[in-house]
C-alpha cells in the first residue's frame, strides 16, 4: 500500500508541519546541536554494551573520481585527489637531498559529494536556520552558527538499522517509492528492534547497491530516488531520535511530494526539528550482517571532520557489533 | 636524564634497526594493514568495556586557515574552505526559483595538514614501502598499495594515553626533548596502565597546547619539536602495538638524531614495522580528564576518510570513556 | 610636496566625487565594459604603429607559492600548482600501457592573487555595481553581470608608462606616498608623452621591485603602499582613459585617505567610472627599456582568461615596442 | 583523396621521423623555447603591420563547468570557479565593518582543460624531453626545464589561418579525417597566403563549432577527431613555423595512425621539433572574418600564464586584424 505515491503536499501543510515540529529554544537560545542533545551519557554507555563480537563496519563509500556526482545538482563534483610527492619521484632520486623518501597528497571535494553529514546550517526555512539564527550568518566566510565543527564530539551513540528493502523482500526499493511511518514501524517490528530517544536511525533502501551493481550512478545524486515520505517528519519529531542516516543522496522521496518546494522534508527536519542527517551511507555489509545474526542495533561512531564554519562534512561512519 | 640529547644515530644503526624490526610478510604477501592486524575482535569487545561514563572526546584540531602549516615542509598548506551556496544568497531570493534555501561548501586540503593518519604508503625505505611493495606503485594517480582506504574499518580499539609532559611535571616538553623507552615505561607506570598488543598508544608532549596558548604556531609544522627517540622503534616493535598517535607534527624528535636522514624513526616504523601513525592530535581535554579520574585507557575510534589511493587522511579521532 | 599625506577624505566628499564621475548609462543600459568603450578600432591600429623594434615585454609576475599573498586580506592565497602526471611517472614505466609519456598539471588560485585584472563586478557602491546593476547579481554562482569574460576581446590598445618613481629620482616610492594628479602630469611631461582617451595607463611606483630585491613581500598584499591619491578619480574620469595598471597590490594609497571607507578610490573608479584596473604588474624591464630609449608608449595586449562569471582574472600582460 | 585513412604508422617510422626532425641543440644546450626561436624582432614588427582595421578576436572558449572535459582522458576536469566574497554578502551588510563592499573569487583548473598551450615539458620521447633534458626534471614539484613560464614573452608574432574545413566546403571535418601536407598547402593556396618561418599557424577543422552547435561535447576531449596526419611532422620541421594552434583537443588525427603509440605526432613535434602547440582554440569568428575580407594573416598575441614549473597554460589568444 505504501508503494502508492503519497497525496500531493501543499505549502500550507508543509508550514503547519514545520510549526508543529519546531524545536527552537528547546535546548536554550545558543544551541547548535539540535536533536543530538537527545543522546545522554547513559545512552553512550548502553550503546557500548552492543559491542559483542568486535566486528567493525565502515559505512563510507570510497571518495574518488568515480563517486556519484554527475553534475545534476548544485555544482557538486567528485573528489579530486592529487599528489604532492610520489614514489616515482622518490625512485628518481630527487628527494634524497632532503633525506626522506615519501609520498604526500591533497584532496579537493564538496563536503557533501559522498558519504556525509549535513550540518544544521545546511538548510534554511525562509530567512532562518536551526534554532532561529539568521541565514545571513552563513556567508562566503562560512557559517558562524550551526556549522559542523560544533558537533565534533556528538556523533556517538546507539545505531539501529531499518532495512526497509529487505523487509519488503526487495533488493532495492524502486525510485519514487515512499517510505512511510508504517514502513518504518513494520521494519522495526520485523527486526525486533525498538527505536528509542537519541538513536541514530539508519535506513536502507538498497538504491546505492543497485547503482554499484549496475556500474552506473545515473541519477543517484539529485535524480529520482526512494525515500522518506513527508509524513515521517512528525514521527521523527515524536520519536526524539538523534539522526537519520540513509543509503541515498538525500533521504527523502524523489520526485518530491510537491512541485512547490524542493526537498520539503529537509525544510522541516533540519531547520525546524534540528535533526542531523547522514546521506550516501554504504550499508550493504552491515545489512547483510544484521540479516544474518538478527541483531539490528549496534554502537555507532561517525565523527565529522571539524572544518570550521562548514555546513557539511565527509565522514567514514563506523558501526560496531 | 632523558632530557639529554641522544647520541647521534648512524646510518648503519638505522639500517640495522630497520632490519631487526622488519615485519614484511608477517601477515602474508598481500597485507596492507601492518600492525593494525594486532587488534583482535576480542580486543574491540574489551575496549568497549572501557566506556563507563559515556564521555566523548574529539581529538581533532579544527580544520581551517588558522591551522599549523606555515610553509616549512613539503608544499603543505592550511585547509581552504569555500562556499558553493550561502545564506546570503538565500536571502537575496536567487535560490527561490529552485524551491530550496540552502548553503553548500567545499574544501581543499593536504591530507596531512592537520589532525591525520599517515597511511603505510606515506614513507619509503630505499625503493620499497610496507610489506615490500615497490615505491613505483605510488605515482600521480595515487597509491595502488598501502593507501589509507585499505584500513577504513581498522581504526577501532583500545586507546591508552601516556601523558609524558604531565608525568614530568611540565606544561609541555621543550622542543628537542627526546622521549625514550624509559619515559614511556615510567609514564605507563605513573598512570598505572599497561601497554598491550593491539593498543593505540596516544602520547602527549604538550607542544600543541603551548602553541595554542601562545597564539602562534611558529615551527610546529616541520620545525623543532619534542618527540620519540629513535630507540623507541624497537620498543614499538616488541610491544606489538597497533599505532602511535601524538600531539606533534611528526611524532619523532626534531632536530632528528642524525643529519644523514630526515625523520629516521619514520624510516623504520612505517615501511618496516608497518605502524599506523596519527599526528597533530589535540589531547588537552582528554589528558585533563585522565588526570582527574586516574584512568588512562579508553575506547578509541578514529576512522580515516577512505580517499582512494591516498597516503594519508584527515581524521576526527574519538576517545570514549 | 606631494609626499605630504593628502587631507583626510570625508564620506560626503567620496559620495560627491562618485556622483560627479558616474558614467552609468553612458554606453547604454546593457553595457558591461565601461571605459574600455573609449578604445576605438582606430586606436588599436594606431597602437600597432608603436611596434617599432619588435621587443616584447611580459608584465606578469610568475604565479607560484612564492607570490605576494601573506594572508593579510580577504582569504587570498598564493597559487597551488600540482601535477596530474609527471616525468618521474613516465620513467617508472607506468604510463607505457597508455602509449604516451607525458606530464600534466592543474592550478588552484584566487583570481586576484597575482598579476591581474579587476572585473567591473569586483567592487560595489552601496547596493550596486557598474552601470547600476544590483550587487545581488553576484552570488555564489558568480557574476551574472560585469564579469571578466565580457571583456575578453577588449584589452588591446595603446599603453603609456608613467614611471613616477624614476621621475622622482627614486628606486621606489615609500609606502604611504600619495601619487597626485600633478605627479601624473609631471611624469607625462618628463616622458614627453601625452595621455589620450582610450589609453592603458601603466604607473610605476617601484614598490614591487623593492620587495623582490629585499626577498620579502612583507605587507605588499594588503598592507601599506604608495598609490594614487583619491583626487585622481576626477582626472581619470576627465582623461577618459581605458584602464589604470600598476605595480602595487591595489593601485591606491595605503593607508587610505580615510578611516571611514576601505579603498575609497576603488569605490569610485570601478563601480562609478567603470574603469578596468590592473594590479601587481611587473614593470621593471619595461621601465628600464623606456628609460633607455625615451619612448614611453607601446602596444598593449593583456587578454584576461574568460572565466565565466568571474570578478577578476590572472593575466600575463604584454607590452610590445 | 585525403579523406582516406593514412596507412598505418609503424614504430620504426615514428622513430625515424623523430630522428630526422630532431632540433635538439639547434639553439644551444640551454634552450627551452624551441621553435619560438624562429620568431625574430623583425617578424614581430612586420606582424604589427597586419593590424589594419583594429578588429580584435578572442580565440578562447570560456572557462567554466560546461567545458569539454568529460572524464575521457588523464583526470582532467572542467574549471571549478568559486566565490570568496559575493554581492549577496555585501547586501547582507556583513562586509561593512571592513569598509568595502566587494566580490572575490578563485578557480581550480587543469592547465589543459580548455583553450591552452602545451609547454615543451608536456610530452616525453622515451626518457627525455625537448632539447634532451631528462624526464626526471618533471616531478611533483613541477618542471625544472621546459616549463611554460620560460616562454612568457615569446607568444607574439604573425598568425595565419588555414581554414581546412571551409576550403573543403564543409562546416566541419568528420572525426577521423586526416589533414595532410597537401591539405595544408591547398588551404594556403586557396587563401592566397604564404606560410613563413616563425608563423603561428592556426588550423580550423570546425569540430569545436559542430559540438557547440550540437550542445554536446561528446568525445571532443580525448575521443575521435579530425586532425593533422603524422606526415605533417616533416612539413612542420621544414617550414620552421613557431607553433601550430587548432580548434581540436589534440591537433592530431584520432583514432591515431597507429595502435602502438598514443598521439604519435605529439611524440615528434613537442619533444623533438620543440614546437609550441595551442589546442581547443575557438576559431569561428576569426574564420568568418577571414572568409569575408579574404585576408588570412593577422597579428597574434597569446601570452601564457607564467605558472612556475607548469607544463601547460590556459590562454586567451588574441588575433588582431
Amino acid at each position: 500500500m505504501s508503494n502508492q505515491r503519497p497525496k500531493p503536499l501543499s505549502m500550507s501543510q508543509l508550514r503547519e508541519t514545520a510549526k508543529r515540529c519546531k524545536n527552537w529554544g528547546r535546548w536554550g537560545p545558543d544551541d547548535e546541536a539540535g536533536t543530538l542533545n537527545f543522546i545522554s551519557a547513559e545512552d553512550v554507555v548502553a550503546a557500548a554494551r552492543l559491542i559483542r563480537r568486535g566486528r567493525v563496519f565502515s559505512l563510507a563509500l570510497n571518495f574518488d573520481r568515480n563517486g556519484p556526482q554527475r553534475g545534476l545538482w548544485g555544482n557538486r563534483f567528485n573528489p579530486i585527489h592529487t599528489m604532492l610527492a610520489t614514489g616515482t619521484d622518490a625512485l628518481s632520486g630527487s628527494q634524497d637531498a632532503g633525506g626522506l623518501r615519501y609520498a604526500d597528497d591533497m584532496v579537493s571535494l564538496p563536503l557533501q559529494c559522498g558519504t556525509q553529514w549535513d550540518a544544521l546550517g545546511h538548510i534554511f526555512f525562509d530567512d532562518q536556520m536551526w534554532n532561529g539564527y539568521s541565514a545571513a550568518l552563513v556567508d562566503s566566510n562560512g557559517a558562524r552558527r550551526n556549522s559542523i565543527d560544533r558537533v565534533k564530539d556528538r556523533m556517538v551513540g546507539r545505531g539501529v538499522l531499518l532495512d526497509v528493502a529487505r523487509v519488503r523482500g526487495l533488493q532495492a526499493l524502486e525510485d519514487g517509492t515512499a517510505i512511510t511511518v508504517r514502513d518504518l514501524e513494520e521494519a522495526a517490528k520485523a527486526h525486533s528492534v525498538e527505536i528509542r530517544r537519541g538513536d541514530f536511525v539508519v535506513i536502507r533502501t538498497g538504491q546505492m547497491e543497485r547503482c554499484i551493481d549496475a556500474g552506473e550512478w545515473g541519477g543517484y545524486a539529485g535524480g529520482d530516488a526512494p525515500g522518506l515520505a513527508f509524513e515521517t517528519c512528525e514521527w521523527i519529531h515524536e520519536a526524539e531520535i538523534a539522526a537519520v542516516c540513509m543509503d541515498t543522496w538525500g533521504c527523502e522521496i524523489r520526485p518530491n511530494e510537491t512541485a512547490d518546494a524542493s526537498q520539503p522534508w529537509h525544510w522541516v527536519v533540519i531547520p525546524m526539528i534540528g535533526l542531523s542527517m547522514g546521506e550516501i551511507f554504504y550499508l550493504k555489509d552491515l545489512a547483510a550482517d544484521c540479516a544474518q545474526d538478527g541483531c539490528y542495533e549496534f554502537f555507532f561512531c561517525a565523527p565529522p571532520l571539524p572544518i570550521t564554519g562548514a555546513v557539511g562534512s565527509p565522514v567514514n561512519p563506523i558501526a560496531v557489533k
